[in-house]
């Protein structure tokens, strides 16, 4: 089944087109993302593999609209001679990362108009995100006016949390009011990686207690219990918990009006600063983990404390999860950071023998782009690396719903 | 040696007389309490103890000022009738608890004009509770002007603190310029437990871990390594961290701009009510634990939620600081709700047998005003109940200023 995934942005469309039967059978003819939109200049590099031929076409020219982004993606898919259909009518089915509808969806669903208001009843909620998802959602549905459109919430994973998670411990009528709780983001990935490291470890997912813990531009950690998110790191938004490249993670919550006192700034441009000021980048400059490992090496003292701060955080909500999991079947490292950089996780289990925890440098070291296990031989606590693939998972979900 | 401690609150001052020789060998001769200064009434209750026989007053009448409150408790303490002293002078030093002076004092220190400059300095990050420390400093200085005067700050012992732990991942700048970090605070609690603990186990402070923690009005959890505070979850504020009886602890911190839009409310409002809106409050509409337990027990939902949430983020910092210290003599709990509610104490133990915490519910409910163990015979990790003193405490470091 050939389903087309968008994650549409403010100014981006990101998008692939994948082919596939099951999570171990699929191709994905091509890829590509649009950027710039509504800049002077816009950009789509689009890449395909067809017979095992890579290639890559990048186009420059002002992308006024996603409507006309969207045209050129069609355009690329489509052309005659370097296309990997012959017309759009052969997508059978159009897969949407869209950030969240709060308690409303707890699974992907088939969008209709009830769906479309609900995503833009949460406007204030996702206010970066839903509207640009909706804008993907109606442009896709013009273009691929006959295939199902999913939506596929980033959010949905953790509705299984219980309250006593969910729940912030402020007035209750901002619960019931304005939906203010915990919602947690990184919901695809998680997903993907619990089932990953069920079929891995040889369980049915309803018996894999794990940590996964999701190291990428965003950073979040959850507990999955029995296959079920029972609590993770990131809120209401994706602000709160782990320090992230650009985002300052937990914080006192009256830290916000000192902030504002002190440098006169207004609540928007300070929530801001945290977003994007913040995080490794607040402390040591750089954003890039790549960069302040390098740089903690090379003996620069603020990327030290830098990735001292990032890995001990993790650290302390390692042990926070371990405290609410009774039973651990595996500690999984995914996505950019979790997946690449050997040094990040050492620094995160170093320390941590006393929780069972023993990595085994040499797997460690070892560079590999397949699931793998990194700790000692015979330790008890398993520590996983496994790759992500949210779009993927959402392939998956969209071509459930499309089955029935 | 006769020693006043004093706790001057913006309409209010606590106040102990102690005469001590050591922890072990000291009586409280008068105590009492100042309330309602600069309201149409006010109100003192001073209670005394001599020769073992309690005896109470109290009185109402107008209380304009802070000076005119301490004319009163001195009047009331060298009564030629009901007085504990014949005259103030006997008074040998005053011991004042003081918020914090950020990272200039991580030591008691006897008050001259530079620490009430540096108290002053710290307004703006204690704006309750510095400035009415420093009018209770002077009103000491006026009627006791030959007893030394000794500042002991609730947030000195966590100055230990590594970078790590107190960092916050927002710029660098706020940091430096606006001394925004991690102070923690009851810290003058968590040393006094910290020593107790040590004794109790027989062991040298140095070589003692635990983990502390508070629960009374406000409420935090430290984890001590070697005796030294490593990391405590209240932050720049008391605000952070634990569910407390008003108080939200941690929150999103782009919650506050949502709050902020949704509700119309200022940064100032917003803030105050995470203080005294929120917290077992905020969810059940009582702030009293003894209350919310009854509740919950009687079947009432919310205050079960409450109770949850209350006890689950507990459990999460112990799981935390166990990631944090490789070693672990002893789990303590003190103040108001962790001495006296074997409930809570129960539900915080609930769940985590998986990580040596074993409760034995017959000595859990026994109830006793001393320090007492209350986990399994054979367990991993003690379980200790230890009342806090923390005018105690004030009054040892006073009086270790004094001699010196």
């Amino acid at each position: 089944m050939k389903i087309l995934i968008l994650n549409a942005g403010s100014s981006s469309i990101k998008y692939q087109l994948m082919d596939l039967e099951d999570v171990h059978h699929f191709t994905l003819p091509a890829f590509g993302l649009v950027e710039k939109i509504g800049e002077s200049m816009g950009r789509i590099t689009h890449k395909t593999c067809v017979n095992g031929l890579n290639s890559t076409i990048v186009e420059e020219s002002p992308i006024p609209t996603h409507t006309e982004g969207m045209a050129r993606v069609v355009a690329l898919l489509t052309d005659a001679d370097k296309g990997v259909i012959r017309e759009a009518s052969e997508i059978q089915g159009v897969g949407h990362r869209v950030l969240s509808c709060g308690e409303v969806y707890t699974d992907p669903v088939l969008i209709d108009d009830q769906v479309k208001a609900a995503i833009r009843e949460f406007f204030p909620l996702g206010p970066l995100h839903n509207p640009p998802n909706l804008m993907g959602i109606e442009v896709a549905q013009r273009f691929f006016p006959n295939a199902p459109q999913v939506a596929v919430f980033d959010t949905a994973f953790h509705q299984t949390m219980p309250p006593k998670a969910f729940l912030y411990a402020v007035p209750y009528a901002w619960y019931t009011d304005y939906r203010l709780r915990r919602y947690g983001f990184h919901g695809t990935s998680h997903k993907f990686i619990t089932a990953a490291t069920a079929e891995y470890l040889g369980k049915p997912v309803e018996q894999t207690s794990l940590i996964s813990i999701h190291l990428g531009n965003g950073c979040s950690i959850t507990a999955v219990r029995n296959g079920k998110s029972v609590d993770t790191s990131m809120g209401v938004t994706p602000l709160e918990g782990l320090v992230m490249g650009t985002r300052s993670g937990d914080l006192d919550p009256a830290a916000i009006e000192y902030i504002m006192e002190q440098t006169g700034m207004n609540i928007h441009d300070t929530t801001n600063a945290l977003n994007k000021q913040s995080g490794l980048k607040g402390i040591c400059e750089v954003n890039d983990m790549r960069d302040v490992v390098e740089a903690a090496a090379g003996g620069d003292q603020m990327a030290e404390i830098a990735l001292q701060m990032f890995t001990y955080r993790i650290q302390k909500y390692i042990g926070a999860y371990m405290a609410v999991l009774p039973k651990l079947d595996a500690i999984v490292f995914t996505a950019g950071i979790g997946q690449n950089s050997f040094p990040v996780r050492a620094r995160i289990c170093d320390g941590l023998e006393h929780l069972g925890i023993r990595l085994d440098i040499q797997k460690n070291m070892a560079s590999a782009d397949n699931t793998r296990e990194i700790q000692q031989d015979g330790a008890p606590i398993q520590l996983l690396v496994i790759p992500t693939n949210e779009e993927l998972q959402i392939a998956l979900e969209t071509k459930q719903i499309i089955d029935g």
